[in-house]
């Protein structure tokens, strides 16, 4: 079950010149299902990311990081089912024979192939059951087989997440199309999530380094379904060139804009996807904390907030117990807060009540409102510190019997 | 249903002379159930406590703290029900009426009187629920009344918590009875836990000060459920002083490491029983961390393991999907941990097995030795970081789906 998402129809996902993609069924962990997904650049294109911060790095993250720094890079490859991370030295010689059998088939060189995986963590990759399905990724090799990728990179997802927008530069018809994949273990700076936007923009390798950090900031690393930053995190921005606009080398320029905006539009729709996929999830929830005196620490207590498993679960019994969420405020870390100046709305749909201020609640705030509101999908929370004015955006999902049993379950 | 904790027999619960306890049936949110417990102390009796760290500190806390600096303590009131936190300055009036009602009942100061509360945050103390029953309360002081005050102060702990020691010091028999109670929002830096640890020794006012901390920090401040730190979290120590000891006042002397050991095991206890009967609890988990620079990296890696709930629900499972350790020791925020030197091995009874090291899966770990460990209810984590001389603990319990159905139904 998600929260109002539903996989795009096929049609809708626009192929990126310059960018093709296969899929294959190599069995990885359960027959029949298509587990790998190779994607192949046009030769000029060029490739930025961010990766997880997990000390527990899997093998594929570090040989992507290795070879970004090579380049150029012609071709990613990506598995479902087995993680490659907490694999130690064995893991590093799969995710290097991985791309050397894709460079083998593409007849590219193996530092021109990123390597990614997502599945089970700590064991072994069965790098000769990929290397054998690599020949049915190539030969369904395609611009619109974005909706097949999608769903060839599922783990524990219910719906395969993928977007697109396009736009006007210079006369010339920009795409950015982009997939992802994530329900569980996700968490800020990157989640278990993998995420793959391309567009076939010409820009220039600095911006387009720039472009998949802040991308990333406003996107992946605002969400969180359990706290859990999974060891193979990865976010990848690939930009081919084959648009055939002027390339874009200024930040401040429109052009750069309109970019922005577009694989902004791409990433945040495929982030707030994932939430509305989170494992167990039956509630959206947006959480807004303005007010304070750094970034820094409004992310702190959205996170404090969307973290919390007693505020989560009131969310899935949808029961306005709201003092949780006061207890999360004061329980983010921040040692000087002033609970007196604190401010915290319940919302939905536009609308939105006052609940607590003044360190408690509020005179005018009635249960039936916090009741109403409780029983939609889509609810706002929205915090001020009253302490400064910076902000920041977390969004996360419930917590709810399902959450535990497809956790539970997973592996069995 | 709680892990092999079961509450002890009234008739263990030796009475501590100077202390004797009250209850009465309030009717602060339920009827007929005992929510209110009062404890009145010997005059020359000293108390000290330690507090949460949360920013939404309740009312009675914040009257308790200033109570404290003006001593001598003669008596303790605690109702379940209502948290009286998140509640302004309406809250603090009701703690401050409390403990006036409290003193007009016994004689004494208001000053004389500590309040705790524990329940629902943001909603307002029924004052005068509470100084109706204070009368109920006092009729039944006794010295072997702790059985009846640790059932009035459950929450959503299915068990009382209660525990006893005694020892000699200089022919003196002494005493140290102790309650608790908490099963969910429970974390580090004091848990929704109030725990009320008594000894009839004499010991200097500085002494039972550092006591009170040090064995929070071996006890309490080791425990996390939910990784939720409540409003309300509160731990009491109190000297009656009338076993008639001489006056305990060297740090170093064998008489206060007799008392630290009878403390620390009556706290120790206590905050075990609250991990044993955490909310939907079916594992009892005892993570030690060691080889680190300090105890706070050895703490974070334990509370990192501790609040996954992808660890949890593996633990409620019983599934060795050992792959979710490494993944949360390498989110524990230790930026240049080397996972190479990290070893890591889980036990049960006494007995375990090596499970990683070298960055990855051991080459004689086999999943049937893992599976078999993880089917006990009782399953000890150990991590040796590999880089320093700290150690630091941490117990936990699983994440079931009880703890979703405790949490969302706890109001209704």
């Amino acid at each position: 079950m998600t929260v109002n998402y539903h996989t795009p129809v096929a049609e809708n996902l626009l192929p990126v010149t310059g960018v093709r993609l296969g899929t294959a069924c190599a069995g990885i962990r359960k027959p029949g299902r298509r587990d790998l997904a190779l994607i192949e650049l046009v030769a000029g294109s060029r490739v930025a990311g961010v990766f997880t911060t997990n000390r527990y790095c899997a093998a594929p993250v570090l040989v992507a990081r290795e070879h970004l720094l090579r380049g150029p890079i012609r071709a990613m490859v990506i598995n479902t089912g087995i993680a490659n991370a907490g694999t130690g030295e064995a893991g590093m010689a799969a995710a290097r024979q991985t791309c050397e059998a894709v460079a083998a088939t593409l007849g590219i060189a193996a530092e021109q192939v990123l390597p990614f995986s997502t599945g089970v963590i700590m064991e072994p990759l069965p790098v000769q059951t990929i290397v054998a399905a690599l020949p049915g990724c190539r030969a369904n090799l395609a611009g619109d087989n974005w909706f097949a990728a999608a769903h060839a990179i599922m783990t524990t997802d219910t719906v395969a997440k993928a977007a697109s927008r396009q736009f006007s530069l210079g006369g010339k018809k920009i795409v950015v199309t982009g997939m992802a994949k994530g329900a569980g273990m996700i968490k800020p700076n990157m989640a278990t999530m993998l995420g793959f936007v391309a567009t076939d923009a010409a820009i220039s390798q600095a911006l387009l380094e720039r472009l998949v950090k802040d991308a990333a900031d406003a996107s992946f690393n605002c969400i969180t379904v359990d706290g859990d930053t999974s060891t193979n995190d990865s976010f990848l921005l690939v930009a081919s060139g084959a648009a055939g606009n002027a390339e874009i080398v200024d930040p401040a320029g429109g052009d750069y804009r309109s970019l922005c905006e577009a694989v902004l539009a791409v990433a945040r729709e495929l982030a707030q996807a994932i939430v509305r996929d989170g494992e167990g999830a039956t509630k959206f929830i947006a959480i807004t904390v303005g007010g304070g005196v750094s970034t820094g620490e409004c992310k702190a207590v959205g996170y404090a907030i969307a973290h919390s498993p007693l505020v989560k679960t009131a969310f899935f019994a949808s029961d306005p117990n709201l003092g949780r969420i006061l207890a999360a405020i004061g329980n983010a870390g921040i040692a000087d807060l002033d609970v007196d100046r604190v401010r915290l709305w319940l919302g939905s749909a536009g609308s939105e009540v006052l609940v607590a201020e003044n360190g408690g609640r509020t005179a005018g705030y009635r249960e039936e409102d916090g009741a109403r509101i409780m029983a939609q999908a889509e609810i706002t929370v929205r915090v001020d510190l009253g302490r400064g004015a910076s902000q920041a955006q977390v969004w996360t999902c419930d917590l709810s019997y399902d959450y535990v049993k497809i956790n539970a379950d997973y592996r069995s």
